[in-house]
This record gives structure tokens, sequence and C-alpha cells, in this order.
């Protein structure tokens, strides 16, 4: 077996037993039943992805952050020069980036992974190099990868879930950076959910009128080109290899593999913005049980990133209208998670406090 | 004057110079103008609080639970029976509640303060005896307290703010208990915005269709006793303090206090749920520059929350159905502050990055 496919064996899906046990102890604890709200679904999800009540408490977190070059920039569907994914690679490697500054307020590592940025980079702390190409190919003239290169990138991605939990990470929080990387963000949206380029297709980082209208013309021409118009259902095994390849982005393949392998390894990922969104469908087209190990840990205000996370039957932590990426609302989110789960791990039940019961 | 007086004399509203240098900062920053979305507001609003910009890091947080018991739990407004006050304070102070493991979560002290349960505490590490009266008066029966109380539980919150500052707090988060407590929010609520019983009162911790039904003609009641019927615009100065003892309890009031405390001392209050909406309307009504000191933690699924920051001008920050009080949503918010405001202080800019700007 492949890398990918032993990963993809690995993934188990969320534990019966230990969901039933949680939801059960939730109502035990000192507080009136539900009165967590969406936070005890968090705990319930996590109890089931690690097969233990209570989940082990998430921490510490590890953000890898893939950067990658896209052809379709060509295109101009983005108002950012191509340059910026290079730039800002050296910002967050400096420290200086908002992604750097929400990791410190969490206790977040930092890993910058080069899978696709269109220039050769210098060795560096918080660095690694896992280059499949200088950027991907124009998706609205074809495939903006081959099943080799999409592979590849899955597998790097694997490997830096891998290599973080070996280092102690016990929650992987997803990051991306790759100007116009929103506009494969919609394709892949499209595709895997069947839902139109116009309804999915987001200002990105800033685009103005004219440049949304031609980037939804540009994720149409690349749904088309590649054979992938019109509502698709969802893609499944080979499929969604192709379908990822054709109209994703080396960084996308990297997070939908960075998914996978935690989920592998069992440990919880948080995902991001609309690029983890759409990669998260791809992960969950690989492996469906995936999607059981992700909290999804906000909601941007890309109009495609709701489009996912319902698709995935995920509910986001924060709405604040983030629109950054980096892993900036994986980060946010991370807290809140650990304090779901530490209402199970640390809260007295009513019988052990001494405290009485609601009235039936 | 008396220290209510001296107190809103020293609350000085946002300054103008430091909330348009924090906007312009923030267009700075290595991200896309407005990216951060609502944090950014979060920044500036701290920045405005605190007469500087970059606003200092609102660290480390302290959390007071304020407890009181209610006269009008007799009319049945609650299916939890009142000795579940005295007994959730036993929890605070044995570390078993969920605030005590979110307050962990966020590194938060806690603080209990007896402003009024219905029974005498034992001294113990981390509680503050200040009880004003053992609960008070059945308000749908005249008014809840004195003015004499009112003003007492008024001082005791700024009393506690005050300490916690001077102990070393920068941030202070709102926490409540008290058995029947949604009932006497709901009447404020009514009293302080003008809006009907029926669209701000709720379930509270669990209430059924029966007792949420009772609720609400007991609020209506109390509001026509008390002479608060009707719309009445906001009151202020005198019939402030009036309509808090009227209708509120005595951690609302000491609440409300514990907000103007922090305010005078220019540190920011992060508001939990309904209970600290609608104390933080008697603030405003006292000191309406009291406001540009608070933060919205969350909106809780008490409809009159909806209704209170609304009219505070408040957006929160946490939406996630909790229906607990105790401070919990505060503290889920208080880290997404603190990244608002590392945002700010730890973010490279364009120049100092070598970051190209987004086309024109």
């Amino acid at each position: 077996m492949t890398i990918l496919e032993q990963t993809i064996a690995a993934i188990r899906p969320a534990d019966p037993a230990a969901v039933a046990e949680a939801r059960a102890h939730q109502d035990r604890l000192t507080k009136p039943r539900g009165a967590l709200g969406a936070l005890e679904d968090v705990a319930v999800r996590l109890a089931g992805a690690s097969a233990v009540s209570p989940p082990p408490l998430p921490t510490p977190p590890a953000l890898a952050i893939f950067a990658a070059d896209h052809g379709v920039h060509a295109q101009g569907v983005s108002p950012w020069p191509q340059e910026v994914t290079l730039q800002m690679v050296g910002n967050f490697l400096a420290g200086g980036a908002v992604a750097n500054a929400f990791a410190a307020q969490v206790g977040a590592s930092v890993t910058v992974v080069d899978v696709g940025v269109a220039a050769d980079l210098d060795p560096a702390p918080g660095l690694r190099i896992s280059k499949v190409a200088y950027g991907t190919a124009d998706m609205s003239r074809g495939p903006a990868m081959t099943a080799v290169q999409a592979t590849a990138a899955l597998e790097a991605g694997i490997a830096v879930a891998r290599d973080l939990v070996d280092a102690g990470a016990r929650c992987l929080v997803t990051g991306d950076m790759g100007i116009a990387n929103t506009t494969a963000s919609a394709a892949l949206i499209c595709a895997f959910t069947g839902h139109d380029a116009a309804v999915v297709t987001g200002r990105g980082t800033g685009a103005d009128d004219e440049t949304l209208a031609r980037k939804v013309a540009v994720v149409r021409e690349a749904l088309r080109v590649n054979g992938l118009a019109g509502p698709q259902g969802v893609p499944s095994g080979a499929g969604a290899l192709e379908t990822l390849a054709a109209v994703g982005g080396l960084e996308h393949a990297a997070i939908a593999g960075f998914i996978l392998g935690g989920a592998a390894c069992g440990v919880p990922v948080i995902l991001d913005g609309v690029i983890a969104g759409s990669a998260a469908l791809a992960a969950a087209a690989l492996a469906p049980a995936a999607v059981d190990h992700c909290v999804a840990g906000h909601r941007s205000a890309e109009p495609g990133h709701a489009v996912a996370l319902d698709h995935l039957g995920l509910r986001p932590l924060v709405e604040l209208e983030l629109r950054l990426g980096e892993g900036t609302g994986g980060l946010l989110a991370h807290p809140l998670v650990c304090a779901a789960v530490r209402a199970m791990r640390e809260v007295a039940t009513f019988d052990s406090a001494g405290v009485t019961e609601k009235e039936a």
C-alpha cells in the first residue's frame, strides 16, 4: 500500500460507545442539561474521535501553514501580486504575521511548509521544504496538478501531521498561504458539492466587483475544461483524487493530507477557513471517517465556506467575519475546544458536589 | 461624594485620538484591510478605553462571581430549588464548576462574592462576604431592594473591581450565581429598553412552557407594581438606581458596580451573559461612558440578552448557545480579546516586513 492508502486505512470513525458515554457524562455535570450549547457537541465529538470519554485535553496545539502558488493567478483573480506568497512565508518565519500572534496566544508551535511556492526558499528554522512544484498549472486551461503531484502533496501533508504528533502535538491546526487560493477553493467546493460558482465564489482577501466577476467566470471555466461542470454528487476514491488534482492547489492537497494524517494518528484537527474547508471536502471524499476527527474552527466571510461546512456537517465555533487564512480562525478556536474538554474532565457531578438537581 | 459618585466621575469615555490611531495602525498591518473582522473593532475599542494605541494586553484576567438569592423565586419562576445558589457557591469554592474549568483554561483567578445569598456562609479562601441582605424581596409585590441596599450592592461590586485591579488584574470578567436571576434580568431589560416581557423573557436554565408563561406574567406584574410598565425610555441618574432597586437582584447591582469600578480603573470588563447584559444596562444608565470599557463576551440563548446587547451597541464575540452564566461565556471570550490586541501589538507592518501591498 502507498502511504496515502495506509493512512486512509488507519482512520477510525467515531466510537459510538465513547460518544454515548460522553453524552451521559455531560448530563451528570453540575450545570443544566445542554447549558454549554455547541461546546457539549465538541466535547462529545472529541470523545468519539479519541474513542475515550472524557477525551484527552487537545494540547499542545501545532499549526502548520502550507504555502503554494497558483497558475490561475495569471487570470487576474486576485488584487495581490503572486510574490506576496513568498513574502508572507518570510513574515511567518520572522514571527511577524497575524498567525504568529494568534499562535503565541494559544501556545501553538508554527511550522511553515513549502509545498509549491513559485520560488526557491532558503532553509530556515520553522520552514519545512516539501516542494512538489513551483506552483500549479492554470486550472482554467487544464488540470492544475497531475495525479502524481496531488498525491505527493497529500503525502507531504500526512508526513507533517505525523511528525508534529510524534513531536508531542495533541491537536493540529490547519493553515494556508497562497495568493489566489480562494479561487481554487471555490472550484473545489463547486466540484465536491455541485453548487454553482456564483454561489460559492467570494472576494477572498479583497477582490473588487470586476475581479469577483472574473473570478466566478474563471472558476466556471476551470470546471468546464476539467469536465467537472454541473452537479456531480461527491466524487470518491480515484474520482476524488482526480478532482483535487484538476482544480485544487498544492496547499489544498497538502492540507487534505494533513487532515488524513491527523485523523489516522487519532489527534483532532481544527480546520481554519475556506481553504481548509475545501481541502476537507477532498479529505472526506477520500476517507469519510476523517470528518469525525475534524472541528470547524471558524466560519470565514467567504460564501463557499458555509457551503463546505454544511456539506461536511460541521458547525463553526467562531464567527467573526475573519477573512485572512493562515490558520488564524483555527487558532482562535483552540481555547474553546480545550474549554469544552476541560468541562468534561474537571467539572463535578451533581452527586459528587452535593448539588440538588432541577425538579423534574 | 459617595464612592458610587466618585467612581462614576472617574469614568472616561473612549479617547478619539487613540481610536483613530488604532484604526490607522490596523490598516498598516500585514493583512488585508478588515481581514480580522470583528476582532479589529475589539482592539480599537480597547485602544479607546485605555486611551493608548496599541492597547495593553488585557491579562491576567480575574473572574468575580456575584451570588445572591431572589424573593421572586417564591413565584415558581425556576425549576431549581433556591438552595442551589448556596450549593453552587460551595462548588465554585471547591473548584468543581464549569466556571472553574474555563477560568483554568484562560488563567483567570476566581473570586466568589456573597452579596445576597439567603444563608450564612462560612469564610473560605476565594470567598468574599459582602452580604447586603439574605436575598431580595419579591419584586412582583413591591421593590426588590431599597435604594440603600442597591447602592450598597453597587459599592460592593466597585470594591471588588478595585481590589482585583490593585492585585494585578488587567481584565475583569463578570460572573453570577442566583437561582431565579434570569427573571430579574428580564424585568431590568424591559424597564431599561421598553420591550415587552414576552419578548425578553426566556427559559433561563431550563423552564418548561408552563414555568415560562408564569415567568412572563411575573415579570409583567413586577413592572406594573413598581410603576415601570410600558415603554419608559432609558431611566438615568436617580431613576436608574430606583429601577435597578425595584426589579434587579443584589448580584445585578453588584455586577453593575463591578462594571463601573473596572471602567473607572481603566481596565476592560468582559460581560458574560444575560445577567451581565441587564446589569450593564443599569451601569450605562448611571454612567453612559462605562459601555466604552465593556466587551460583550458572548450572546446566550436567553432572548433578552440580544435585546440588551443591541441596546448597548455591543457585538458578542462568542455565540454558541450557552445558557449557564457563572461567567462562562465571558471567560471563553478572553483569549479572543487577547488575540485581537496581540495582532495590534505584535504583527509587522507592510513596510517593516517588506510585503507588497494589494494593487489599488
